[in-house]
């Protein structure tokens, strides 16, 4: 099959290493002509081209672009494909992406791989970064069957764990399991800096370790796709702020009431459930 | 030097197994017959019994019971030690144990050194657990200067990175980086189970990964542990929840005005500054 990756990061590289070696032939666009080269020196893509035009023979686009660019972005692609093309993206927020892109394009598909590490860009693109990570497509009932099909029947091969689930059910989740994590870590980082007593400010520097480490990971982390998280899931991520000040508030007045016996049962019941979140669950049969 | 550890846990047995190393004769007491057995099978101690009487000759005792049982213990072991023994402690909260236990013994030396695992008891025990591990000592304008030194120079050859500081300094920077992280992290699972739809529920548990896993490690560990915190050092705790519930209303207040420059500014100043909380300092001189 013909693909088009526009995009060509760390998502949009990996995914042009997989789909080639399953023996696809993969075509990529870049804004940057040095990329363009890169890519097709790492083998991520067969050819590669700053302009759009290049993605006329595409059976199907992976649109791996900063969801900042995909309105303009889409808006250009339009013009050279053929109805019958599939679009899909890998956007993290997707009640946004597809109200933004499903009136654009019939054939549209928005999907979400979840997977990534610390590092961007060409040079960071690794073979087999989807493997048993999850992979959230959300069709809508405007989405045709085919154009699924087509979609997973790429990323299956890849070994991803298939989700399928509503746009903005896709957005509650990852708001409390990955865009909430970040606003609470990033909290607890601002708030230490606050301490005014020069000397505690200095001891508390020394004295972390991996509690502090852990807790504050994400919240250290990229400014940019904090922002993005803010900026483009923002209802689900307020939803969940909310709820998340209402459990604070309950924790502060039970520590300030000494109720240790309702601190100790909050405790217990998050030892017991975490699990749930954090042991991988079996391939979707 | 004759040392004898009162607790042989993570904490205590380690101290042992280090001690004996360096030279000392460790005596060791326990509550329980079978963990004195087990104290000296794996030569954590060179001797060891349910009873305190054990430690009349110690030069040095360190305290390794829990928060709850010091000041019991202590008072059943002072008329087993005499008055030039020094005694210290390994717990985790300061200023509660320095101001019980001080009027009790003229040489004591409040302590604590921040290493371990998440195992616990003697067969957790490891050699070399506070290598490069901070290892606060918290002395007081009555603490004896002879006593300083006798612990200092007992623990410092054993890598540890050594600070000093006042009982609430200490308990102030702990909340920061310790205590305040797990009740943090404690809301953020508790919150993500408030999730009202089941469908979103299950897909944020099957969505999770390294960002959730991190944020919410150390809210999901030890209740018990968790409830000490709490229960040792609340009014530090209640200092740090009360800023950082804060800071949490001010980003809550940035994202519902959609105030996206103030969001990427916080997060920026974050990444700048998280690393000098976790990257390890020299050691001091």
């Amino acid at each position: 099959m013909n693909i088009g990756i526009v995009g060509l990061g760390l998502i949009g590289g990996s995914l042009g290493l997989d789909l080639r070696s399953h023996g696809h032939r993969v075509l990529g666009v870049s804004r940057k002509a040095a990329t363009c080269e890169r890519a097709i020196e790492r083998g991520a893509v067969d050819d590669a081209s700053v302009s759009l035009s290049l993605l006329k023979s595409a059976d199907v686009v992976f649109l791996c672009t900063p969801l900042g660019a995909m309105e303009a972005t889409v808006d250009e692609l339009i013009p050279h494909l053929t109805s019958a093309t599939v679009l899909t993206d890998v956007g993290s927020v997707k009640g946004w992406v597809v109200r933004t892109l499903e009136p654009r394009w019939a054939n549209f598909v928005g999907g979400h791989p979840m997977a990534g590490n610390t590092e961007t860009g060409i040079d960071a693109a690794q073979f087999g970064l989807f493997t048993h990570a999850p992979y959230v497509l959300t069709p809508t009932e405007l989405t045709p069957i085919e154009a699924i099909k087509t979609v997973e029947g790429l990323v299956q091969p890849l070994q991803t764990r298939l989700y399928h689930c509503h746009p903005d059910e896709h957005d509650r989740a990852v708001a409390w399991i990955s865009h909430l994590p970040v606003m609470v870590s990033a909290s607890l980082i601002a708030s230490c800096l606050d301490e005014p007593d020069r000397a505690v400010l200095q001891l508390a520097k020394a004295l972390a370790s991996s509690g502090f480490r852990d807790t504050s990971r994400v919240g250290g982390g990229n400014p940019e796709l904090g922002v993005m998280m803010a900026r483009y899931n923002r209802d689900a991520l307020l939803r969940s702020l909310t709820v998340y000040r209402d459990h604070l508030d309950q924790l502060i007045a039970q520590v300030a009431q000494a109720d240790w016996t309702a601190i100790e049962a909050r405790l217990c019941h998050n030892q017991k459930a975490r699990p749930e979140f954090v042991e991988v669950p079996p391939l979707e049969a």
